[in-house]
């Protein structure tokens, strides 16, 4: 069984309802960019590349159904539909960089002598149906680079992973970043064991990750947020592997809350700690992590579960959805989909690499 | 309101079932040694010196209401009734000690001249009556000396505390160990406001320590383990304070599960990081933190809420109870009935003033 979140076909989006998992798995139907906006809000779909993927088919979906008099109604249309998006969540960067990936280049397309508003729609809409498929071979690349990276620093023992939230097939458009890494490890036989953590308030890890891990025979362990630092006493622990919504230009990290303690036990204990990472999730434009808005959501998600309230009645509620993880704890590497960087080098690499 | 965990009057005994709050207060009877070894491993009842004092006053329970025909058979009943309650749970101390400490004591009485039956059961009884009153004014005097310390060392800010788990009056007899610390500064006027972690998987934070902090009005905030680091990277806390279960002899600390993470976080943001505990946690006999048992508990306190199923079917769980803590990390000191100090030097500061 192949876990997907998204589905699509020219003119048609559902989603897998996140919420609603491991109970029950339902899709819903994506009519549009106002839905996709909510869903994202809502955390019916989450990850940061999954939330760009979802952002633009549903982008894809009202082009499709739309007639346009003119190349400059498109730009304004696209332009107001993808400000829209960028504005559901504002953690996560994927999203804001897709969306000035398609404006400048639907500029360039329009731009282009005998262009016509159906030609430029078009154009557009078959490039943003690429963005799943390119995705998807993304995290195949960084799933190679991580495994041989760890494999490579591990001088033949089985293989132990530690990872924190969901950043699996449900998080992307399939396979997953950092669930990736440990798909490519199980693949290739070297893969022990991958514990999980419950990832508090959201449950991610506990719904998500460990139900990706049983429908694909991993083995996995899950364990409370607080048991990392005694994990890495305990239970051999070869590497920390976890996701990024924002890498700056320093080289911090923006990532699930419980990244940075996690990143500090891994410290402790001489674990190595990556981030694996597309580089759409790289943010050179701010400087360093303070400058990342670190999105506050709402109390009910700490006091409340499935309706019930968990918590004392009247208790103030702090609930930050990210935290910051300098780029000095991320001892093992940030793993994109061009190999594994020193985090502090990651910018001037990709910049190289662009240039 | 002052809360009690406890209602003793002699021959009765009834505790509040803390699996029910906040939703209920709900006081139920404890019959003798059996009720309460149900009680305390189902967690009706938690937090080392409450154990201690239910199961000792369990035990005088069961002996004003039985009559013996000698001394030996006194001691017997008693030893026996004893080991019970201390296999109730595994990682807490204090429990333990109070049986050393009877036992001890009991044997002293019988050897006296003239000592009978009926004498050294009611000698027995009214010493165990006078444990919830002891273990009080050590709370107390624990917060006294820990509010007092940590003013010294903040140079007249007002203070943020950041707790982890419940050490409050419902852990303790009343007043509390490290939130005994947080009420004595609230009581001073000195304090800003006490950040507590929610706890999982048994959330005693959100349910009991945020129930304390809004019944007497002090100011908190609720938030997801995860948060710890983070939250000193935020919101300038000046001092970490957490119980213990168990003090080593090189003060290595057996703690709720996360309270070695916070010890991290807190070393990393150079902000001290203290445990309050009675001299009953401490444990000399034992060398170090390897040495100390720790509990594993049920997979479903994780994957199960209010009997409902929040992770996914067929993960495989990690549920230990506590962590440990390495001396060197409690930066703060070890806060107890006779005063603050370094980890390290505890075991010979209470030899000392013990001889």
């Amino acid at each position: 069984m192949v876990l997907e979140a998204i589905h699509y076909c020219r003119g048609e989006l559902s989603i897998l309802n996140q919420l609603l998992l491991p109970q029950s798995a339902q899709y819903e139907m994506v009519g549009g960019v106002q839905d996709a906006w909510h869903a994202i809000r809502d955390m019916k779909v989450r990850g940061a590349p999954a939330i760009a993927a979802v952002g633009c088919l549903s982008l894809a979906v009202e082009l499709v159904h739309k007639d346009f008099s003119t190349t400059e109604e498109v730009a304004e249309f696209v332009s107001e539909k993808l400000a829209c998006l960028v504005s559901a969540r504002p953690t996560a960067v994927n999203m804001t960089r897709e969306a000035q990936a398609l404006e400048e280049e639907l500029r360039d397309m329009i731009r282009k002598e005998g262009s016509t508003a159906v030609g430029v729609r078009d154009w557009l809409v078959t490039k943003i149906e690429g963005i799943p498929e390119r995705d998807i071979q993304v995290n195949r690349d960084i799933g190679q680079h991580g495994a041989r990276h760890i494999v490579e620093h591990t001088r033949g023992q089985k293989i132990v992973i530690l990872t924190h939230c969901n950043t699996g097939a449900l998080a992307t458009c399939g396979y997953g970043t950092a669930l990736g890494v440990v798909r490519t490890l199980h693949e290739a036989g070297t893969l022990e064991r991958v514990y999980c953590t419950e990832t508090r308030p959201y449950n991610q890890g506990a719904r998500l990750t460990a139900y990706e891990l049983v429908v694909e025979g991993i083995p996995g362990t899950l364990l409370p947020d607080s048991a990392v630092a005694f994990a890495m006493a305990r239970k051999n622990i070869t590497a920390v592997v976890v996701g990024a919504d924002r890498i700056v230009a320093n080289g911090d990290v923006a990532n699930k809350l419980g990244t940075f303690s996690l990143a500090l036990a891994a410290q402790h204990h001489q674990i190595p700690f990556y981030v694996a990472a597309p580089c759409s999730s790289w943010d050179p434009k701010l400087p360093c992590g303070s400058s990342v808005v670190i999105e506050e959501r709402a109390a009910a998600e700490l006091t409340h579960i499935n309706g019930q309230r968990i918590a004392a009645q009247g208790i103030d509620v702090w609930n930050p959805a990210f935290d910051i993880t300098p780029a000095n704890l991320i001892t093992g590497g940030i793993i994109t989909e061009f190999g594994v960087f020193p985090a502090a080098d990651l910018t001037a690499a990709l910049l190289a690499s662009k240039s």
